[in-house]
């Protein structure tokens, strides 16, 4: 666990399940209670996070991808640029942070789905990421045809992985479930299914409990 | 040890000390015996390692700098991608491959020289480049005087690596003289101070008694 003075939120789950919605809510509920809050993401979050970002959702291989152990590498190689950029610095001056993706949607989506070990995982956790564990990881769950519904709604560009087939997606969210029952004492499975009020409230009552929010 | 049917030859040592001359006269003197080679670097080598290569030596950051740790992974996942697209492919076919700089520059850059703990690099090469080790390593050394003068020689654009002071350039040279005394079955120092032709000669000799070239 780390020792810096702020709190280290992150927001895990697949596509559309509203994390970045919840993010933005989050946020401002939690300045309403006089806290200062860095809302950041990944892949990105910083400067050389974005450029890693950018390289990772537009391979220059004729084949159109990276495997998914360099997309692992890379992903980890931006996570350090962001923790060392954006996340230690405001955890250091005492701000909260609030990351929409961090390492559970690596395990997730490289581990899992991609068909990388996990332990190899873990061993660049931890020596990548090491002590800045997030304090509390919010996993947003709901069935896949309502995510589905969302993503059209949203109506914005696919990306690399968006494109891929259900089944890709079905394996991701059992993943993130997986995820929220080998780290009970870090993550929280949400129903994200709920109206945005909903979930916003359901992940304020964790966090308050969680984190003793004055 | 790797069971492909071809041979892995890796060049290491510092700059201007002459790795690239001895790269395109091994391959020449491979090829006459009958030999197919593939010639390539590192970072870089791949579509993919290429991209990566140039985003390690442009970094996006007002300072001008990734941290060691963040182009310790950078380099790794071109390695990787390196591996996947190039070498491995050609090892398979039953190619020779020359590779000018491969993990032991990772090790004397990063490690030695930049502070990367070198238990977190050799995990690294164990998760990424695994059973893949070069069968032999070269490591040309000289006087860094004699190498500053080959630079001046050269009259190329100075990177971010060779603009750095003389002391991290005496660092290098002496985790070099290090890894070849750490690992003295797969790798020879050889005296990079003689003229191109007699290093050539020196490193045939070596590939030939190691490798049982025919």
């Amino acid at each position: 666990m780390h020792t810096y003075k702020g709190r280290f939120i992150t927001l895990e789950g697949g596509e559309g399940v509203g994390k970045s919605t919840l993010a933005a809510n989050l946020k401002l509920e939690l300045e309403k209670k006089g806290q200062n809050v860095v809302l950041t993401r990944e892949p990105g979050g910083s400067i050389g996070g974005e450029t890693i970002r950018t390289l990772v959702l537009n391979p220059p291989h004729s084949d159109g991808s990276w495997s998914p152990l360099t997309q692992t590498l890379l992903f980890f190689a931006a996570r350090r640029d962001h923790l060392e950029h954006v996340i230690i610095p405001a955890l250091t001056r005492g701000d909260w942070v609030i990351c929409d993706r961090f390492t559970d949607s690596t395990r997730a989506y490289q581990a899992v789905a991609g068909g990388v070990d996990q332990d190899t995982i873990t061993q660049f956790d931890t020596m990548v990421v090491g002590e800045n564990q997030p304090d509390l990881t919010l996993i947003l769950d709901m069935a896949l045809e309502d995510a589905a519904k969302r993503r059209v709604l949203r109506n914005g560009p696919i990306d690399a992985f968006e494109s891929l087939p259900q089944s890709f997606h079905e394996k991701v969210r059992h993943a993130f479930i997986q995820i929220s029952q080998v780290h009970p004492e870090r993550c929280y499975l949400v129903d994200a299914s709920l109206e945005a009020t909903a979930v916003t409230q359901k992940a304020l009552e964790i966090v308050s409990n969680r984190l003793k929010l004055s």
